[in-house]
């Protein structure tokens, strides 16, 4: 299967859906059932010590499934995250943006299955990890 | 086992080390392995349409683990959380608060297990339910 | 709502379904949205020393969600898991049975999510704990 | 770092600890942080339809976590399961032994954190993931 919507598309579908994700996240690569994207880490992200907070990482995470699957499946705002399990292995590096690799494992009719790995980028280390299952509405 | 750290105490030492959850929760009750813990609304924890989004209740999830953590065992900021698992279950209410229900379910030398019920304040049904361990340092 | 099946109605078709089940676990008390099931240890469960095996428990909270659902929407063999999310807690003791105790926190049209907690027969520390996801077939 | 223990210094430690997994588990390949494992599909393990059941999945991906974990830190049975998540994502093949790809994702002093991948054998499809936490004991 080819993509419905390209990185652009998808980009330009968040920014209406979800206004408050335009200044935190970019795409960086989208491809059929993958894509790299990235936190552009700023003060709002941080704990002290200057590393990204749980909450944005989860963040980065589910938002980088949901634009995985808005491109599989086109303009779809009601599709929603029913599932996810994180591991935090690593603190990421101070200051430095979180980058997340994904992949569609599962791309059902009614539920898609993402793997993501975070790292800070330029950074082989994993910081995280997470599963999430999104519902997709029939019809 | 009774609590090293009282709600106010808990709250004190959240504000300390980090600051910017000060606005966002607060503690209705804490007691030995128990908490009540609020998110108090506001726009930039909302989705459009005015529901609380995921990384807002991740947040509050894993605050109301570390402070029942903190009531616990006392001034340890190093305790950080390694594995949540959580399920969203039901779209929470529009511009309401939203309320976690705490216990943990283990307090070891080492790890901690919580559970967290999250319902909109004021509501019966569950929006959603999340685990998490924490890694206490040893010493 | 009701149950559309009671306890023994889900045990013979467990019986049907599973036949090997039929052995293990045994059903002590079905209420609408809620359960307590019982492995009936045997030496194929056991790890040396005695105490339950992990897939054993998995087992047991497995069958507990599956039991919960089949009692509020009838004879579905289709119903299947989808994600399972558990953590262990302590050794459970050696050569006891093991209890669940379990609740459906969501009966959706197409998601069930079930809550077990995992106890030695006669023990109040909880063993382990476990939530489920099945996916229930349209229609 | 290297191996301690070897594929087979690994089976022989499992059939010492876990006597009855020694007919339903083997080892294909064993490299330092990665495995390559197997269930060797008999009745026991197969529902109704000829498919491996989810305790069986479950049991395939936890000993492999802890084949990899104790090639790393050699011969440690006080190793133990903390955490797991797992989606099953697709039936498996009939009568088909169950293949687990491996991978530890961090081996800390006190935790490690493994990603297991299941196919049937011969087959591309994912049929589930999981990931498992092991404690290990410190000294």
């Amino acid at each position: 299967m080819g993509l419905k919507l390209d990185a652009g598309e998808v980009m330009a579908f968040l920014d209406e859906v979800f206004p408050q994700v335009r200044d935190d996240f970019v795409i960086d690569r989208l491809d059929p059932m993958e894509i790299t994207m990235r936190l552009k880490v700023a003060d709002r992200h941080l704990r002290p010590g200057g590393t990204v907070s749980g909450p944005s990482m989860f963040a980065l995470a589910d938002v980088s499934v949901y634009a995985m699957v808005l491109g599989m499946i086109g303009r779809q705002a009601l599709t929603v995250t029913t599932n996810c399990s994180i591991d935090f292995m690593r603190k990421p590096a101070a200051g430095t943006d979180l980058v997340a690799e994904g992949k569609l494992l599962k791309l059902g009719r009614l539920l898609a299955v993402g793997d993501i790995h975070l790292r800070s980028a330029g950074e082989e280390a994993l910081v995280a990890r997470a599963t999430l299952t999104y519902a997709i509405p029939p019809g």
